[in-house]
């Protein structure tokens, strides 16, 4: 669309009570694995969060990677182990993840964001002791290896760049707090807690899904919103389920501890962030 | 016009590179007497005061009256006297510009931006001394009463409110420098003043004009960009004439004086401000 | 009286415990209406809030204006409509009132005390959100058009210009809460109501009566002080009644609120405020 | 005499422009030796100290202690040397110096401050190595034992205080720059070194004469004011003589190194500071 | 022993934990007295003091004064009068206490502190009324002339030196709550009351004796650690007895009010202090 | 060696000159390569950074990692492209580059760090832009692909970083001036262009030879010293060569630049950087 002077101008003013409802104010956003692969897409994301950061909006992103991930390890020839159908992540494949989270990943995003005007750290959850984990069994007590269970938040590292007026990118490793083992973090839980730390308004998780369908092959049977009280319900009819299941238990541990609201949102969808945060009505699913 | 989210966050997007270069600067805008009339016309500027405010750009407004201050003379029965076509502003009419100045107007203006979600407080020229003149004498060397001209601008109280995140509000009037009188200032020559004074990057001067035309019939013959150089003769050719010549006058002086770049905008056209600041090209007359 | 240098010297020195005692503290002082007539009497009022702001006291002056605002409504030709015996503030009254407070009364003080080396501020209950209020109806419930009740007090505005050392005199008019209207509010009340915001010390009412008097029509009966406990006897005994009746209300208000002593002082003797804070007996009444 | 509270309020108001001149400046007194024998005296030279730090200005303390020290001298049996008619200080006697300087007299001008309701700090030339020495010789190159020439001062230890609204009291004692010895410095000296560092406004130098006087015999042939310029002539002529000479010396030494001005004042003429500070023609003689 | 610089480097390394363990906290030492009387070991001492300060721990040091005192009260021919034993502190006495504390001990001790390259400032009890105390009477009611007990400690000037990096020096009298008069305060009392006032996270009383105990004339029966609840024990079994008993019962007191460990260190042992905080068993005994 | 504890106190009082010499200067250690490789080693030099840390001196880790980038492109199967003997950093390269320096090896030593009790944080060239560069071509004008030159360093992230009393830990990457690339920078180059940044006092370059030889065969003929006018000298005998020469050619252009001193110190000797911190004569080559 051409869009006139005028019509930008509009576009603006028409932003303005919701940059106000949130200036000064912390949002996490959790970014990446499925929902980081269109290039356009990924431009579109980076935008996004120069400009919230610019209208004086604290931005928190947290990043994941799975894919990537994935495919450098087959680069390397290193096989993987499944317990029970979970990836066993050995002393080998740890290396692995904290060098392509750490290295390739956030460093690309963090040049992304600087190519577009903002100003990006790098962080890790090994940086002044960010994240401090224990190590984390599956649901059934079997060894997962270096998956940690975060027991700790150090956030002066990110409140220090905020005040700044940096964005800091997160990558979700683990400092061992009873041992000197680093530990993957799922990127989920990781930016719930980080969102918890630091009292965000706002913690905002990206998907490739639109949000909790009812009906999960109908995407105009979105949700928009979902209170804790309803999730019970919603899981046990099937609703919730799958890898949505642990996504939602991110946002209510957020909710039950401070964040004032919590969103799956469509990564998909060009701008995403930028229209949850403007718009009233807002897109995707918000637990709170 | 309907936008979409999408248009909405696609404008807020292609604002981002002209945000990013005012950030953090002081723009210092002259509004007022006959560019402040119509209500419609006068919220979209008030909206574009705050957004730019909220993007962290240091905004001073500087507010003229000279309609109202003739209509509260008309209301108490105050004749005019004129000398050589000029008012002669005696000791009773410059009460009334003072009590409209710094008492309707200023505080109208503050209201706005406050109910417009801003945050602006009212400064006159006589609260810490913030603009501090002498005697103005007509070219010719009439006396026009307590006209004055501007010998020191104590910005200290601009500062402190720019530094809290505040809209100054600002009434020309002046404290005497060599006795204890209260002068009427001219508007425009205190916007550009008080841009020195700040540093400011930009003045801007709003009007019920285009800007500078070759043609003064001719909307259409809008010169977009003037260089002081070549303002000798714009003025020997009568292309800068009558009420845009002192405009001009006040805008070489703050170039001169370190302003980088003033502007001759219309006040008619809803959002000039933020369509100036946004927009590549730019409406109106820059001189630099 | 002639002094010699050694006079001099021993009063300032006699004057060190009064103001080593309020160094620091905030003073909050409704000066005006009836109080403001005799120029020496207000020059002198004017050299009393300077020099104590200059002796480390941090001196809110908060300004009525009465009897100006009569004389410019008549001016203009406005008629006054009365209800019940009060008047009524109808929207062109409520313009005049506003003109005159922040724009006549309220620049005159602040020039007047820069003159004398202070450094004043002007603030109105509109800048910053000062004071804002909701519509205020008469004790029997009559419309008086824009008369405001104080609701909420932005201290921010003052506790700013505080801390940089400058005088904050106020103009009583207030924003509406829930429309857009501005509202007219009572200086006694609005000081007291300021007094409470910012933890004040001290609240000092002038008016033009010696104080509470035991017999009104004799001025060596005054009485010096009042404990909260002794007013309803008093009123009841007709002893507080007709216009010192809400200045006592004022003052009951401010002491349940935390501040530490209020004053009924004089306004008609010279230099009345530095006696009160410099003497030991006091002059006036104190309400504590 | 009895002063109506008129009256005093009146003084300070007349203390104004003087208290407004001063705000946040440095003061440097020297006080003692001679000047600090009768007790009211002392009392009110005190009370003057007080109420300046009080009203802004800076003030820092230096004294001696002639009388004092040679009183323990003698009390501790210690007979002294005399090298061409000056006192020589070896180890024992400056152990004396330091301990009456540092011990007794300073701590005794502290709690004589803070019970008159001022804050000061005792403060010698050892802490935080406030003043650093090398031996001083006599004029005629004899030793003169533990005698110091000052070098350096470091200002840290007072402008901290300073800031804190505390009153330096220092004693004239420094830390040896080529050695571990302590050295005695001679007060007035130390007062203007210290003025220097500081940047002070004034040194203000207290003795037991009326200041520089035509004729030595006559109190009322006081010269007020001696420029720097007329200094050689006043010497040559012997009107500046005695020991008087050392003083006018170090009056000399502040102003060529930007003190503004500096005086010689009669410490037996109660409030004699004060007298200075808020007095136009002012007492004693200032050289400038 | 000589040491490689492989060896220092080593023993570097080795202090690391137990420097991170008390960076930033406040260390009250009492040093004196008896404890000083060697120059090596007072050197070493002054040194342990100057490294600690270095490695970022706030270092306060109090000083006692017995031996100087006597020896400056004999010197100076005044005979002492003692009441059922204890001295009895006249005026003249107090005096030389003041001057032989606060002038020579103090400062000398910052003499030695800054010409090893830390930075000492001398406080006493009387700058900005560090300590405020009451006349004391002996413990059966006796009169005991100028003796004090601390009421209130105000640790302004002893929290801004320590944040300027210095090394406070205190000697300890006192100012009157409820007269003009100076006290002598015990020097172990006073420090254990300055360590409750900072938070102290130690205080160290260093004395002659390697301890508490077991047997009096057996130095190996020394006990490391007693906790409050065994001190009533230990008194009664006349374990802890003589001039034990009062050091005990300050750390008795500071413990109770929230100091972390306190100790008994001799001071005879070279670098007593640096070993205490360095080593894992420590040396003396610990109270907590 | 068993040490006691007054012969680890004694180490520690021997340090104090050396700790107070660089107390709150900068240091850049260039760290890595081949200095890497014994764990012994690489915990002793982790020990030494966090321990100068400790003791207030500002310590900046610039890391290489030649031999893991090495080990991680054979283990992706990634086949060395050579121009003239120089390896071609084609994009791949550059991508393991990245993910190795800024993944793999930043922060393994930053958590090595933290272990230790020092506070380290992670940081690349890209991070808020730190290292900017433009393509550098070989000597003879070869592309050498994703090579870099250091046009411009911010040091803002570090200086911050410092300021809060972390240790940063660099990754020489930098991000494209005049492109959206990332490119790999030389650690000795980086390290020097961001000791000249912050204005360092030293800059040390750890290698894996004793410093520069006089005969390259004999350790004991190391020159402990060399000024930079004998550099052309020793570099035409031939005793600056090979790789020792850029090494030394950074060290000019840092002390060209303002850094006080840089040394090219022995990176196998245990505690080496202590060592040359603490001790008079030093280890390896000091060019100044």
């Amino acid at each position: 669309m051409n869009m006139t002077p005028e019509n930008r101008a509009q576009a603006l003013v028409e932003a303005l009570p919701y940059i106000q409802k949130f200036y000064g104010k912390t949002i996490v956003i959790k970014y990446g694995g499925n929902a980081m692969i269109e290039e356009d897409i990924i431009d579109a994301a980076i935008s996004d969060v120069v400009l919230l950061s610019l209208v004086g909006i604290r931005v928190v992103l947290v990043h994941g990677g799975g894919p990537e991930i994935a495919k450098m390890l087959e680069k390397t020839g290193k096989e993987s182990k499944f317990i029970n159908g979970l990836r066993y992540t050995d002393k080998e494949t740890m290396d692995v993840v904290q060098m392509v989270l750490c290295g390739k990943i956030n460093k690309n995003i963090v040049s992304m964001i600087n190519k577009t005007g903002g100003r990006a750290v790098g962080v890790s959850g090994l940086d002044d002791n960010l994240l401090c984990a224990t190590k984390l069994l599956s649901p059934d007590g079997e060894d997962l290896g270096f998956v940690g269970d975060v027991q700790k938040v150090n956030p002066a590292i990110l409140e220090n760049s905020l005040k700044k007026g940096l964005i800091p990118v997160v990558s979700t490793v683990a400092s061992g707090i009873d041992d000197n083992n680093t530990y993957n973090i799922n990127a989920d839980t990781a930016a719930a807690k980080i969102a918890i730390a630091l009292g965000a308004e706002k913690l905002i998780l990206m998907t490739n899904t639109r949000g909790v369908l009812m009906d999960q092959n109908n995407e105009d049977t979105l949700i928009p919103v979902i209170k804790l009280s309803e999730i019970a319900d919603l899981k046990q009819s099937g609703i919730i389920a799958g890898g949505m299941m642990p996504k939602i238990d991110c946002c209510v541990d957020a909710v039950e501890n401070g964040v004032k609201r919590t969103h799956i949102l469509d990564g998909r969808i060009p701008h995403a962030i930028l229209i949850e945060i403007l718009s009233h009505a807002g897109i995707g699913t918000m637990i709170l």
